[in-house]
């Protein structure tokens, strides 16, 4: 596995490696403390791509909470390690002074509902930007042709979709299922700072999730009734919401009615942790185009 | 010549050609009511490049003036016939939904002081994000190698470098000296809406610059003299400016004396025409970076 620091690194090895034969080149972005979520794209970007790139950078542009940001887990030697046993065959991971230079400038905002909804109220106006600048400048740092993504931050996968469509960035954007810990929680590098109790309390998110797939499996169309089930089983869990929101998967605009396919979504703070999950609910006559 | 009308007719023409041995692609982005500035270009490219497409498009994005995007000047059959008589390869002329389809939400931003002077005060904050949002999706859509621009619009040129840099977008952005008609008038697609009297008085911007290149170039450094000698001209001719602006050529700052590469720019209205122009004053001694 190849180690590069700065853009001009990764392009080279890209580049080097198209002319070795490389036609695909999948992109597997993570801000590391790897876990088996993460490995989970390095499989997915196996099977799609014939070089994988994995990045690995905390991006302080996408944190909107200082404190998050100085306790997000870092632990680059281990990373390094998973990475190279999962077959990574370039790991690039820039300093913050690499990817914003003195003198960076540029924002890359996607507007409209999408950023308005679920995880804005939480993290702040700034999130997405700070989330749509990294990825259009790693997409093409690396110069992408596929670029794998956790279902777990549906809303992000959705604002990486409508980015790389409106700028034309040539990149196809794969969203992987998310992958679950025994006890249903959501993989997220977040997950190590929570206490053993807290963590007990996590797993009723996933479990609150199975009760809305169950309650519309059963016929529960009505978007009001399905969100009771999902707050019902949270309160018992000892978990008060920041939010339950259903909305329609491709614009995120608010639904009362499960008609099409919609995301059902949570988040909630356990303790000091912020944690998100979702599902998405497709009535079975419609065909998923995602 | 080909001439192509989606993104994705683009970056097939673009592929085939590649496929066919093309190693350099250059980008002449325009907005039409092409005149011998463009052209210039176009020779730029030429030279530069092994296969050169150029963009018509006129960008509602970056009008902040309703009527002026109505009487911008639009002559695509002309165009396209002088395109094809200095031998571009492929023209990509795509209407305003293909460029921005329904549910299109990104901008790029450039902040900080390049986009807060001169020009921003005329045209309006989102003009220079139109510049950017559309210029980014062009430099993607035929995944230039290059892009040429006029360096009339110097303070675009600068935010497009800007862009490209941060965003680490692979493309080369070279800057073209601007084309002026025997009368010294920078050429712009604009002129043709100035009468002949009108056009006479507008002769005073490039006689105004000239009298800052000879006062610079006989030793005057200081902005303030410099800057009286430029309003003496215009006055003469006529002409109240928007603004004469000397500023720092990289960050677009403004100076009190010519130490570095200093632009001096003027815009100014003339009849119902706004016009910008600017000559670079640069000390012997001193590299030219651009």
């Amino acid at each position: 596995m190849k180690i590069v620091r700065s853009v001009s690194g990764a392009r080279a090895a890209v580049r080097l490696a198209r002319t070795d034969g490389v036609t695909r080149v999948g992109l597997v972005p993570t801000m590391g403390a790897l876990h088996d979520g993460h490995l989970s794209l390095v499989r997915a970007a196996q099977h799609g791509s014939d070089l994988v790139v994995m990045s690995i950078f905390v991006n302080p542009k996408q944190f909107t909470e200082l404190s998050d940001l100085e306790r997000y887990p870092r632990q680059e030697a281990a990373d390094a390690a998973l990475a190279e046993a999962a077959r990574v065959d370039i790991l690039f991971a820039p300093e913050p002074s690499e990817l914003y230079p003195d003198g960076f400038a540029t924002t890359v905002h996607v507007g409209g509902p999408l950023t308005q909804t679920l995880e804005a109220a939480g993290r702040g106006p700034e999130h997405f930007d700070g989330v749509a600048t990294v990825v259009a400048k790693l997409l093409l740092a690396v110069d992408a042709d596929t670029a794998y993504f956790g279902q777990k931050d549906a809303q992000q996968v959705m604002v990486v979709r409508r980015m790389v469509a409106d700028l034309s960035i040539p990149t196809e954007i794969v969203a992987c299922p998310t992958v679950r810990d025994a006890d249903g929680l959501a993989m997220s590098s977040r997950n190590v700072r929570l206490s053993a109790e807290e963590r007990a309390q996590a797993a009723a998110i996933p479990r609150a999730l199975e009760a809305a797939e169950t309650a519309f499996a059963l016929g529960e169309t009505r978007v009001e009734h399905v969100h009771a089930r999902v707050v019902a089983v949270l309160t018992a869990g000892g978990i008060a919401p920041e939010y339950v929101a259903f909305v329609d998967a491709d614009s995120f605009v608010p639904v009362a009615e499960i008609a099409g396919p919609v995301l059902c979504a949570i988040a909630a703070r356990v303790g000091a942790v912020r944690l998100i999950d979702n599902t998405l609910l497709t009535p079975p006559d419609v065909i998923e185009e995602h």
